[in-house]
């Protein structure tokens, strides 16, 4: 994209209402604007990071065996008054009437839309087990949204639900989806613990969260050095087979990780003290095994082989999938702005053209920009050098190519690698070869 | 995928709350269910012809210059009380109060939003022109929701808004977007006709309207045989050139076009006889271009090259991205079922294998689907033959290829075309490569 074009509007001044980094910098790189409390529009830069992030928890979620649906955003309260949960949630629901005054809400999580789709179509054993995942717009409303997108009132989330006939087959995909977990932000770029939970609201006796390491996270984590020796990779697991599985979920439990709300120190205390390793997290999925609490509540049965009634075991898994844009920045940012891991950046390449309207810098940067349409952001603006080095810094390309007038005179562009400050003075051709955009 | 494990419930009996042809299939076919009145959940199936629409909606919007954001469902009722419209939308639009007691609204559409967004970004000419498209769910409280997601309450709509300095700017934005509606049209494999219309509650003075031909279409629609001869493609029109963008124009409003409504026979008269064509449409697409109405509304200028205060002139365009599959599926089916075009199809192919449990038959559908993973729905039940054939015409898959035991002891497989009905004897090779799957 052309930046002089573009929607997308870089501050300068940190915005007063950001109390944490990661809001000041999405306001900053004119990632998102607010639209009212705790509610976000999404321009073109921060959509690319949101739909980056959500093309790879697609990808594992797909991986995993968990088929793509997607459930509309406004319930009926009857399903809710169902579950028994209607009155549950509280004001945190927001709940609508509409024209002929029947109850609807903006859903806030799809247990029971998801068991009343299953139980109007899965009638026999042989349909399960199955895992279905949507990723789709939420809503809370949080008495005081803070923190930009780590804690809006609309925000994307991806929620997945599993239906298995008894406990064995439902804790091979509670076990694949922390796998899948796992892989995912291996993936995203940051360091994940899964860590024993509560299990709040949706209730069952078996969950865990996942927390991302941050050196602004919002609480403190304790967890052994093993967690970061694990390749999660498919050579190490194979996500369909369940001695793989058991063996990886054994390693994700038998060593030691907690909060601080849930810190023991008796067995911290056992954990060798080479291998203890502290630090900040932000609390980034959820994943849940509650047996048949829905699908009893909710009349929900299959025949089972000996014609005998079964209420499907089931579990859910959520990835805060807006509020992972906010996590990744606090997990990669320094004083000049974000700093994007390769596999999320809203664009690979920033081009900065140095001498906008200089017919040599002109004529090669859109050069450069005419072979990376796709991946880059062109900074064709009027403006001096030093704001558009900034505001390069700012939004966090991985990369960025520089086009001064004197380089261009003599057909070389400056490389910048966002992550080490590293710099050097490269053809085009070696420049794009060692992006890893072209072959050499 | 697997048939046997998937939520793709099809339904042999026609569902009596369906009156039209595209709402029973949906249904029939486990596209998608209702979850209240007039508002669907989308199931695997019906999500991928969703998602496929969706995809070539935004490659036409990118390839015309327009970047792609994502605004919030939930507005502030704010925005809308400084256009004017929040009286004037009425009970269509879904009132919400949240636990503070702020007026918030399911934006309906998103002019007042957008103008917002670039209001408090956009301060130069310089910056201009510029359009922006989402792809975003949107609600109207219809009284009588019906005909399925052809008019539902909750809906997917891609909208896209420009911003130009004048009028003539404005006129080459309008003119680029039809070119790419004319575009997506063809691609998505159904004959479009653009029309003068009422510009309606949006306001403005020019508007057409995309209705695309279906024999159960809900209105008349008469036409020259001239929008039939255009070559829409890139070969024919540049669309960034505004000579080529003029003479584009020409042709779609120098020729007749009308529903019902407006059929005016005096103007028909004059149409060559040999020329007219007449046939019943359904409408998917609107534009609209409105001048200043809402920057001027809502004060949002920019600075002119001479230092003046520039309102500037917009427009908005529409496509119903949800109402596209019915459509498609009005314009495309016949007595057994759906017969996708290749481009928007939920899988490529349907692989039956008419003997599950047969080790032979089994081995070779467990090999086709291997190599079709991607691509295919595995019909792996174990029903009849003549379920699976009748499930497969249904559904609608553009390639069956049909595995029996017979066949597969010779190593041949019987590969059907839905939409001629044609069946042939090859061996896998052969079907894979006249799909068109793998290389001859």
């Amino acid at each position: 994209m052309r930046l002089s074009q573009s929607l997308i509007p870089t501050i300068k001044e940190v915005p007063s209402e950001a109390q944490i980094a990661s809001h000041r910098l999405m306001l900053r790189a004119g990632l998102v604007r607010q639209t009212a409390a705790g509610i976000y529009a999404w321009l073109p830069a921060g959509l690319r990071v949101l739909n980056n992030i959500a093309d790879i928890v697609r990808e594992e979620q797909d991986a995993a065996g968990a088929q793509e649906v997607l459930m509309p955003t406004i319930q009926p309260a009857t399903l809710w008054q169902e579950s028994g949960r209607y009155e549950d949630y509280g004001k945190e629901m927001l709940r609508i009437k509409d024209r002929h005054e029947r109850d609807l809400l903006f859903g806030p999580t799809n247990e029971e839309m998801i068991t009343d789709l299953y139980r109007q179509s899965v009638k026999s054993y042989k349909e399960l087990p199955q895992a279905a995942y949507q990723i789709q717009w939420k809503f809370r409303d949080e008495v005081r949204p803070r923190f930009g997108v780590m804690r809006g009132r609309e925000f994307l989330m991806k929620d997945a639900y599993s239906f298995a006939l008894d406990y064995a087959g439902a804790v091979i995909i509670y076990r694949r989806m922390m796998l899948a977990y796992m892989r995912t932000f291996q993936r995203l770029g940051v360091k994940a613990i899964p860590m024993v939970a509560d299990t709040g609201p949706i209730g069952g006796d078996l969950s865990h969260e996942f927390i991302i390491l941050a050196p602004t996270g919002e609480s403190q984590v304790f967890y052994d050095a093993a967690f970061e020796d694990v390749d999660y990779g498919a050579g190490n697991f194979d996500i369909d087979k369940s001695e793989d599985l058991e063996r990886f979920f054994g390693i994700m439990t038998g060593n030691y990780a907690a909060t601080d709300e849930k810190h023991d120190l008796d067995a911290w205390g056992k954990v060798a003290e080479d291998r203890r390793r502290e630090g900040r997290g932000i609390e980034v999925g959820h994943i849940f095994y509650f047996g048949t609490k829905y699908s009893a509540a909710m009349n929900f049965s299959v025949t089972g082989p000996d014609g005998q009634k079964l209420f499907p075991e089931m579990g859910s898994y959520g990835i805060g999938v807006s509020r992972m844009v906010g996590a990744l920045i606090e997990a990669s940012h320094d004083e000049a702005g974000i700093i994007w891991p390769d596999s999320v950046a809203p664009f690979k390449v920033g081009i900065l053209n140095l001498k906008q309207g200089d017919a040599v810098t002109d004529a090669m940067a859109e050069d450069v920009y005419g072979k990376l349409r796709k991946v880059a952001l062109y900074d064709d603006r009027s403006e001096r050098a030093g704001v558009k080095f900034a505001d390069a810094d700012l939004m966090g390309h991985p990369w960025q190519i520089i086009i001064g007038p004197r380089g261009a005179a003599n057909g070389m562009v400056e490389l910048k690698r966002r992550a080490t400050g590293e710099r050097e003075e490269l053809t085009v051709e070696a420049a794009l070869a060692k992006i890893g955009l072209i072959a050499n």
